[in-house]
């Protein structure tokens, strides 16, 4: 029987991860494969540090074109992250006919284009189900499970730093600062978690679902980025009041032919299962026009998730080339996409529920004034609370609205700042009203 | 291109969700697979009732064997339900060489072992997405994203009728008796729904995660169960004191060689994700050797739902179809299985936390007998609730335990329902403790 040839370029956290599942289960992997699955060379520029798992030396190489010229080698994977070098590992291992498995979101939500074409050139498989939510099967569900449905509603909890320092301002009534410093202590968060908390980590994610899920790339640039550093324990509780919780959320929906895609700060209700999605865990709800809502959850980083997943992708080519089989499914898992590629709209033309948080004098006809502005911008008000002076001297005006859009949103704000019964720029956060609940 | 004909057997609720499906999203599934899904015929023996979707009458036939001889038929449906006649048809198409999707969970579990067998001898290929959680992609998590892991444990809400049930018994105090009529009034059960709260369809679906989890099919009747219908609106408040709600829950877990699988009402802790889980929703919770735990949720059930499984299991042959291959991988995903076939230990040997409500005469002395019974076998106590005398004049004691072992706790309980100081049987239900948290 023919053993599946595997090379491993980057022997990091992910790449250490995959070698020890592979070594680790390598029965329950050969038995699922029907072929022993081996390792034939990993390349890192370090090969000397311990990771804690028992490798032959005679394996390591400094070299990662070692690898992708190595003729018996069928798989390559690619673990280094970071975009130019992985790109060009990936570009070339694809021209000499390896498959390929990479756990590289940035990579693929910006240069994906490039990579699934080449892919489609030199007739090779290319898979990435390490590349979202850790080892939640979430690509393959898309690919599989999920494939005769239209997606018209994701919304992700894709970041696990910022969804455990949210966590902790939730639970413990953490300023934002503080609870950034103990996920970073913990090992949560990387110093300082730029990427993480601005949004860029769960937006690469998100491009990345929306592709698989319309089967065409999407512009990374379209989708809107907004981080939960400008967040107060003052937000959490007043959403906490109105019945929500506030999650780092990235949202994609179709309308028609209209696609939304954003990752914001977001206030979901307490009674939506994804609510309930607390500290480092990643979730993806998504509603399907006939599976109906669907959730998945689970770890979405470390080393033997991620690793699990990488696995797995390791498996699925094993399969298919036990079975002489170059591509059974294209990267993106459409033979036929109806587009070239896909963008978001602008995030003026959303059209959303809002929290506003206006810092006001304790003067009379304060509210007066604001709900003028917002009504004569067609933002219509849905509940209102007003408490005590303890914000710095001012009197907090918390209101909910119905739903209104952006660009009258940006509009009124932007009005209110010039506004001198106010004392602050007003906070606003994007209300999601997802309904729990049987579709039929 | 070559089109892919399909054969539907069965035009009740999940043929008619399936032939919904296929015409509703033929753009999408012609897009995934790269060729035209084309139904070529549905087999039924009522033809004539409107199923709310146009079909050409051409394509209606009375007669199964029309399809399963159909040359020009690449995957035969079978959507009928029940045993004999679904097993017939079943093994006729694969001996004619058809691919076969079935949504069967009842005829998987108890005679999977030869439709599996049969497969394998023809050399064809079998699907049951949506034999499992309806529209959830669970089955193909296990043959796809989970495939390096060892499922160490499962926890499944898997029928959504008992769900239902328990969640008004919960959110609103209703006794048994007036939530299934309930369910029944709103069509989430049938009238009686016998297979459905006394644990046997959990059990089937049970049976099926098992099979694919191990890679060989597990004696159905191994399997321990116990419906829901003892339970009480008290039992569920008492749960709710102690931190715990009560769910129908289809349990497995691996303990080196020794496998336990159950279908019982268990208590689970109100912070786990799973007691989130309410209404005819379906969940399964697992935790793999790597990647870590993992929580999958939808619509268990419905006719949409389970069309959309059914349809992404006939796009997955139609990828293989256009490859030219016959089966890509095995019915439960395992080349070489290592055992013949998996057996449950009997539930004597369980070791769990327990709940006892004993229903006491209101003299001293009594919890002295109990307690003193339950040391007698080794069961600990954990904590315990004495409430004043609401419960038909006798006195409710209440506790959890520690981890006992159950043929310990049948003895203590059949010595208890000796004694004259308790005026009623002990209610008994098993805790699971299992923990939410990272797993590294």
């Amino acid at each position: 029987m023919q053993h599946i040839n595997v090379g491993i370029i980057g022997f990091g956290t992910v790449g250490a991860g995959t070698v020890e599942v592979l070594l680790k289960n390598s029965d329950i992997i050969s038995s699922r494969v029907g072929s022993e699955v081996v390792i034939r060379k990993i390349a890192d520029l370090d090969i000397d540090s311990d990771r804690g798992i028992s490798v032959d030396s005679a394996l390591l190489t400094r070299e990662a074109m070692e690898i992708i010229e190595d003729p018996d080698i069928h798989v390559v994977v690619e673990l280094i992250g970071g975009l130019d070098k992985a790109k060009e590992y990936i570009l070339k291992a694809m021209k000499n006919g390896k498959h390929v498995v990479t756990a590289n979101k940035a990579l693929l939500a910006e240069f994906g284009d490039e990579i699934y074409q080449a892919a489609e050139e030199y007739g090779v498989s290319l898979a990435f189900e390490a590349s979202v939510g850790g080892g939640i099967p979430i690509i393959g569900s898309f690919k599989g499970g999920l494939s005769a449905n239209r997606i018209q509603n994701m919304m992700g909890i894709l970041n696990g730093t910022s969804n455990y320092i949210l966590t902790r301002m939730t639970g413990d009534g953490l300023p934002y600062q503080e609870a950034v410093e103990e996920a970073i202590a913990l090992g949560y968060a990387e110093d300082p978690p730029t990427l993480d908390v601005d949004g860029t980590d769960a937006a690469h994610k998100l491009a990345i679902l929306v592709s698989i899920s319309l089967g065409v790339p999407i512009t990374f640039n379209s989708i809107y980025r907004e981080g939960i550093d400008k967040l107060t324990p003052e937000d959490i509780r007043f959403a906490g009041e109105f019945g929500y919780c506030i999650k780092l959320l990235a949202v994609a929906r179709t309308r028609g032919n209209r696609l939304e895609a954003r990752v914001n700060p977001a206030m979901i209700p307490l009674n939506h299962i994804m609510a309930s999605v607390n500290g480092v865990y990643n979730a993806l709800y998504l509603e399907g026009d006939f599976v109906g809502p669907n959730l998945y959850y689970g770890m979405g980083a470390g080393r033997r998730p991620t690793g699990s997943a990488v696995a797995s992708d390791i498996i699925s080519l094993a399969r298919q080339i036990r079975h002489g089989i170059k591509k059974l499914i294209p990267p993106l898992a459409h033979v036929h996409p109806q587009a070239r590629e896909a963008s978001a709209r602008p995030i003026e033309e959303l059209r959303t529920a809002y929290y506003f948080r206006f810092s006001a004098v304790d003067k009379p006809g304060v509210l007066s004034k604001i709900s003028g502005i917002l009504g004569d911008h067609r933002i219509s008000i849905a509940s209102v609370i007003q408490k005590g002076r303890d914000l710095k001297g001012s009197v907090p005006i918390v209101m909910l609205t119905h739903e209104a859009l952006e660009s009258d949103v940006i509009k009124a704000l932007s009005l209110m700042d010039n506004l001198d019964v106010l004392t602050d720029r007003t906070m606003m956060i994007r209300v999601e009203q997802g309904e729990e609940g049987p579709t039929e």
